[in-house]
């Protein structure tokens, strides 16, 4: 007879271990109701994963641990399997805190089956330790505790042996980055069936990041058709962070069958309880529920963009207390975007947007404002900054006294200092002070291009709760405005003109939407840019100017061909911008980033604690001014 | 003949290797000149050790390998050891970033002598993963690739045989925390020694923590003295962040006896050439230059606090360009404390003063802003900010129209919003705005206890380029005050009266010196707070409570005898006050600190990158519930 498998997929609330086991215990219902014999529940399902150094209160794990007991007890007539913290207050890791380890446990009849190396759990082997992991500085993994105790890990990574009417099956259990071990000097998978397992389960807390959906059904799928096995996946949903970044787990659980096809998947960001049947004598994988619009190997990225900042801001704004929002609405991209979006999330009678228009805002902009919040339903103001920045000037002129020389003196304004007055007037001045009036928070809405080169001010528009854009580059935030528009809203909710005008700060009377923008162009400037951050081996100024005069940029970048050539009119002109930009990115940019308001992370590498970042002194590398004299030879290299 | 040994004790710049190397080499011509046969050079002395995700780039990597090939290629004559980063590009660590170890190399005549399991280099062993520290997110361990090759670590941690005039030493090379491996399964110095180390020098990027150079002397003098070999110990000066902490490194190179004791020091926070001799046959170090005045165990708090301010601020706002500074000045004791410090490190004429009054502003704190102005010679301003208020509240209730209702309506304010508005229109209008103009920064004189609880504004107090006093408890800034008093200025420059006065925001009638002042009892909660962050094992309120039921709190917490009593008058206080103070330490206050400025980090555990915090739900361990119901039961405990 076959096995019925329920794979629980549960929203995992970090810091609430009570709330994490009472959701538990109800699916564990569930499953049982559902005749099903094995329940499987992501990792850190009871801690949650991502918590920072609330590791490192004994008082915490104590709740941890006695949760665990909880949901064993809870194991009459069904097998769980449960992520959890596994606590030996007696050892000690490196630093001298008591010994974790990232455990899945297996319980049956209210009581622990065997885990591995004579523990009742299995540990996580593969401790990630990039991005925003840093599991290593909290856990003790397998491969370091069959070191200390001479013990090989190819024999102690084993399947849990499980009986099940009088059958026993065996199961190799896994935890998250164990199935993505290629970069390791051991493959858990592998091991594991070596060892015996007639089934993968990977229990995973795992971040969506755009793009990673589509690799996961390869690995996995692979895993599995290499192995031959069923591999289980079962993710959590919710959002976790580490303070400077948002992640949401997307869920999306799934069974791969030994042919390596996805067989039966849970939705992405839904509680669901995925049970299928696995006949463990023909290998069959049966599934209750097949959704079969889930299983996409790649995903649109404007659809997945949306759905994850959706839930993303719903569940972080709903943890923080916060069900109003305000936001400053200049006319221009950025801001109709979030603003369509957080009406979206929160309903539009629950965001007020604010014009805040100097003498440089055009009426253009301005209508437009107006517009966007007609067309969205929201709550809609003008509240103008010129007085107040006439006083403010007035103020900066006031007469200073030196104690030293026992004179007065004043000091002098520029136009810059003049364009940072007014934004952070209308950022902590206004923004600030209506949210608190509106008793909501007010939204940052820069985007990635900006946060990367510090074209932002502080405590101006760099400033607010969340800043849900601010992993999109520019070209993605015209892309999610327009998949708003088309199958959120129905209809032109963001003025056509807003995606149509030229970008500009409006700031000054150089800067207008009609001629004089935003001195980034984004259709080169956010391609290279993503290449500072998002690529692996983090690209230089060396690498682009190697492809540059290899006349292969655009493809390196991957930015529209011939983008180079169109932005460039002089090999002066390119360094000279490659120069200044990599000069921001790397200098004042990181000042304004470490004080930025949290991230919603979506792409391979977001500002934040997943990509991390010191303060340091200028510096080019010493390839890039030999390549530069190499090429200032030349007039004109294209 | 003794061997000649210097200690080259340099100040490294992080992300600047071509200015370290540079360093190096002129270290090297002067231990040469002084006739040296070995120099030692700091961990990471090339590239600096803090440089986050750089690490990441291929180009950075390249030149730290170019310039290390540089500093081989000059140790004509002389062997030199050295910290640098060693790279193998077709390896990859376990992210698949390529291999990297942080690394030790001896330089002799031009070549590398053999290291560490086949490389020309020693590559550390122990990485640390707590604090600010993340070795273990860039490099390999010497275990982990002695695990890959299946090599014994015991036999593979050997020292380096270097020839000198014909006779062969041992020296036996590690790297920082390799000298303190108390919680590892090895000990890199025993095993050195015990595969025939004749000394041992441990070369180290050690970020200055209070009390640390005390306990370091108690661990690496018993090494010398258990192992019978001196041991050298050789950092660098200089500040390394990691963006949201500023480090100092102290220098204080010294050389450890094999009895066990001091015999030579280098001095704190200056560059220096620490050089003595070894005599390989009776294990005497005769040092050429001792100072004695620096080898003491224990550290007088109030000194050190200040040298590492001192030094500190001055390296990180030179890094930042910054040669000036404003700051708002209230005739509290914080912002006194920071100007006076400022004072001293830019010279009193590059700092400038702005009280900034509202009608709550008594005319004592108002007199004391004056007089401390006038006693450090500084520059001085009064900029009222009643009228900007009046203007920004009138804004505050301008009529919103909502699209949903087609109707107008207003906001309303009450006192906390009232009071947050003259605290961001102090920071962000009027200092963010006389900062640009007055070409420098601004300063953010939040303290510990405040950014503990985020008893402060965003974008209002807790704003600035850094944070110089958020790393120390109330009681720490006026025992600094009282020690820039004393010994820095010699007078009261800091006015008698701002010590005595009862500290207080006076932002609403209530708040006043007289009368009512902070809602912190510092002599009790700079105590309770401590223990949430600086406890190794985090103090919940279960250890609180505990405690107090044990009638040790005092004891537990480290505060005067008797403060809990005086403080409580009721259980139930007790609870509510701890209650309200947690809740707000794990909940709004982590919101704030993810958007205050750096830190200049000086204890065990400084918010920031060192105390790494996720943004949680309210939560109170289990235990805490059962021990308050069984206290409530009892009217009084005392």
């Amino acid at each position: 007879m076959p096995l019925k498998i329920a794979c629980g997929q549960m929203e995992v609330i970090p810091g609430r271990p009570d709330l994490n086991t009472r959701k538990m215990l109800q699916m564990i219902e569930q499953a049982r109701a559902e005749q099903a014999d094995v329940i499987l529940f992501p990792e850190m399902a009871i801690p949650g994963y991502l918590i920072g150094d609330r590791w490192e209160q004994p008082a915490y794990l104590d709740d941890c641990v006695h949760y665990g007991e909880e949901v064993v007890a809870t194991s009459r007539g069904i097998t769980v399997v449960f992520g959890n913290v596994a606590v030996e207050k007696r050892r000690f890791n490196h630093d001298g805190h008591p010994r974790k380890y990232n455990a899945a446990f297996v319980a049956q009849d209210g009581r622990l089956l065997p885990g591995m190396a004579g523990k009742d759990f299995v540990m996580k082997a593969a401790l990630p330790n990039y991005r925003e992991f840093d599991d290593p500085r909290y856990f003790t993994a397998a491969p370091q505790e069959c070191g200390v105790r001479h013990l090989k890990l190819a024999k102690s990574v084993l399947p849990v042996p499980v009986t099940i009417r009088g059958q026993e099956y065996r199961f190799g259990i896994m935890l998250c980055e164990d199935g993505w071990t290629e970069h390791y000097p051991f493959h858990i998978p592998r091991l594991l069936v070596e060892n015996g397992a007639q089934i993968l389960c990977n229990i995973s807390c795992s971040p969506f990041t755009l793009g990673k959906n589509g690799k996961r059904h390869r690995v996995f799928g692979s895993q599995a058709a290499e192995l031959k096995v069923p591999v289980v996946y079962c993710n959590n949903i919710g959002v976790q962070n580490n303070g400077k970044d948002v992640f949401t787990c997307d869920g999306q659980s799934c069974v791969y069958g030994p042919n390596g096809r996805i067989q039966s998947a849970a939705p992405m960001y839904s509680e669901y309880l995925l049970t299928f049947t696995w006949d463990e004598a023909t290998d069959r994988i049966r599934a209750a529920s097949y959704k079969d619009e889930i299983v996409t190997t790649e995903d649109d990225e404007a659809e997945v963009t949306y759905k994850a900042l959706r839930f993303g801001l719903d569940r972080f704004l709903k943890q923080a207390g916060i069900n109003r929002m305000v936001l400053g609405i200049s006319g221009g991209i950025d801001s109709a975007v979030a603003a369509a979006l957080y009406a979206d999330v929160l309903g539009p009678r629950h965001v007020l947007l604010i014009n805040m228009p100097s003498q440089y805002n055009s009426a253009l902009t301005k209508s437009m404002a107006q517009q966007l919040a007609e067309n969205i339903g929201a709550n809609y103001t003008v509240v103008p900054i010129t007085e107040s920045i006439t006083h403010t000037v007035n103020q900066l002129y006031s007469p200073i006294h030196s104690y030293e020389s026992n004179r007065d003196f004043k000091l002098a304004l520029d136009g810059l200092m003049y364009q940072n007055i007014q934004a952070r007037d209308r950022g902590s001045r206004l923004l600030a002070g209506f949210a608190a009036a509106y008793r909501g928070g007010f939204s940052c809405n820069a985007n990635k291009a900006e946060l990367s080169v510090g074209y932002g001010t502080f405590y101006g528009d760099i400033a607010g709760v969340i800043a849900p854009l601010g992993d999109l580059w520019k070209h993605q935030v015209y892309a999610l405005g327009h998949y708003l528009n088309e199958t959120v809203y129905h209809k032109e909710a963001i003025p056509r003109a807003i995606f149509e005008i030229q970008p500009s700060a409006e700031l000054c009377k150089e800067q207008t939407v009609g001629n004089g923008g935003d001195p980034l162009r984004y259709e080169y400037h956010d391609y290279l840019l993503r290449a500072f951050v998002e690529n692996w081996d983090k690209a230089s100024p060396v690498e682009i100017l190697e492809h540059y005069m290899n006349h292969d940029l655009d493809s390196f970048l991957g930015c529209a061909p011939g983008t180079t050539d169109r932005v460039f009119h002089s090999n002066a002109d390119f360094c000279a911008d490659l120069e200044r930009w990599y000069g921001l990115f790397t200098g004042l940019a990181v000042a304004k980033r470490i004080q930025a308001p949290p991230v919603l992370a979506l792409s391979r590498r977001a500002y934040g604690y997943d990509y991390r970042e010191a303060q340091l002194p200028a510096y080019l590398p010493r390839r890039y001014g030999e390549l530069k004299a190499e090429l200032l030879k030349q007039e004109r290299l294209f």
